[in-house]
């Protein structure tokens, strides 16, 4: 367990409060305190028991705890960054959940002037499409891998107590350079997500737009259940990461293009090794994640 | 309840052979007959209880049923049709179970010479990513669509029956032109199987797609469940209907080119609003999905 005698977490959501809940079920004793911009939400977390209390002043909620979880959209982490700055203390702990590791880590260059010893990044590969405290669950992060990167300055006591934290969630630990995440993440997670927008996008205009969905196979509603994940933090997500998201986006579309023309060209053995690397690969990656438990 | 005393399947795996499940759990009394080219995987169709018998001559099965679904893939069928074309008897109804209706309407004429009044084509929009008749069961149709596309040979007695059909298989049908369900198939079925498979393939060539695979995220499974669907049956499609494939593909690769080039230029609007419109169709779509019972 944490060693943290009281855990502040920025911006209650399904993620931030799933922290809460998890850290509950798994035993922790300490005070977690939310904090927010709308009261409303923020009472509401208090309510369902995700948290013990809160505040609307970042500052104050931070001069009260030890370890801060960062949990807003990535490009809304310097604005709590900054609020935090003055209020963190000797031996104070700072992480964050964002998808995207290395602007948060010039986010919080920015704001601290230098990288805290204690700051040290991580990204809980988990989540749902909806959002809001009212979504948030205590097993959403078990069995998931969080993932760590920390900084130059981090000191491993910091970073030991970040693995603590996700593993009382329930999470395996991993450790690696940001640059590295994100590179990795824009192929399994942001181009997904980017994929999964611009097809409903585009069926969502057409003229037929009713009728298209009416028809839509039961694969379809799995194929686009990212599409309804929050358009705020996927912007972020996109915006700040934008360099790898627009790599890959550049990746795909030449091998969209190669299979049109395939497709076009009526190259069925073309088309056809395409559609089987793909499965195999798939089948592959489905087999793997069964070896753990509880996938 | 059918009418036919007597039914072949022409392709016995898991749609085939689900149908001939169904059929029996909604009590019909009739043979079922097998066809395919396999002996041992009709056998097993067999022992499983899906069809009462089999044959691998699709003439001599033709000649002892009344009630003809062929469920090989698109690009087969036309062999079929040859096969059976001459056993064919008066009042014989045959329909098919194709994701794409205009190719299946081209081939039969081209078989039959001219397109039997028994001849309703017709697609239920179901199945799932495995294959083969081990993995075919009886609820595979319950509460699905089933599109009849009659042609104007098709007469009203035969379409009744092929209605019949799958309603007793739980299905809800519906009727409409084969092109019109050839362009709306291609949105929001063909499209979608065409970029999980792009994707797939585009990580599965990477020189660390081991590493890749190991960090997908939960949505990453659901996202990619259809790029594990036979590759032999979705290369037939995307030949059978690549007209509309291609068009969709061409509108879709622009939409992706429009939100890449507002990621690298930081157009924080315009991809929000993607991103919403995008998040409200999906929301919209499942919400109707909702409202049908068992969805």
């Amino acid at each position: 367990m944490i060693q943290a005698s009281s855990v502040a977490i920025y911006g209650v959501g399904l993620i931030g409060g799933s922290v809460a809940l998890a850290l509950r079920a798994a035993g922790y004793t300490g005070e977690i305190i939310g904090y927010g911009r709308r009261a409303s939400e923020l009472a509401r977390a208090v309510d369902l028991g995700v948290v013990d209390r809160y505040g609307l002043d970042a500052g104050d909620v931070a001069a009260q705890a030890q370890l801060h979880l960062v949990c807003v959209p990535v490009l809304a982490m310097r604005q709590v960054f900054d609020a935090i700055a003055s209020q963190l203390k000797p031996g104070d702990v700072i992480s964050d959940v964002g998808s995207t590791k290395q602007s948060v880590i010039e986010a919080a260059r920015a704001a601290f002037g230098e990288l805290p010893g204690g700051f040290v990044p991580a990204h809980p590969i988990a989540g749902t499409e909806r959002t809001g405290v009212s979504a948030a669950f205590d097993s959403l992060y078990r069995n998931r891998l969080a993932i760590l990167t920390p900084t130059e300055a981090s000191t491993e006591a910091a970073a030991m107590e970040v693995e603590r934290l996700w593993q009382a969630c329930g999470a395996r630990t991993i450790r690696m350079g940001a640059a590295h995440h994100d590179d990795v993440l824009a192929a399994t997670s942001h181009l997904p997500h980017m994929l999964a927008f611009a097809l409903v996008e585009l069926l969502a205009t057409r003229p037929d737009h009713d009728e298209i969905f009416m028809y839509a196979a039961g694969g379809f509603r799995d194929f686009t259940r990212i599409a309804s994940s929050s358009p705020d933090m996927w912007r972020d997500i996109a915006l700040a990461n934008r360099g790898a998201v627009a790599a890959n986006l550049d990746a795909l579309i030449l091998r969209l293009q190669d299979l049109r023309s395939a497709i076009a060209c009526e190259d069925a053995d073309q088309i056809e090794s395409v559609f089987r690397r793909a499965k195999q690969a798939r089948d592959a990656y489905v087999n793997l994640t069964e070896q753990t438990p509880d996938p």
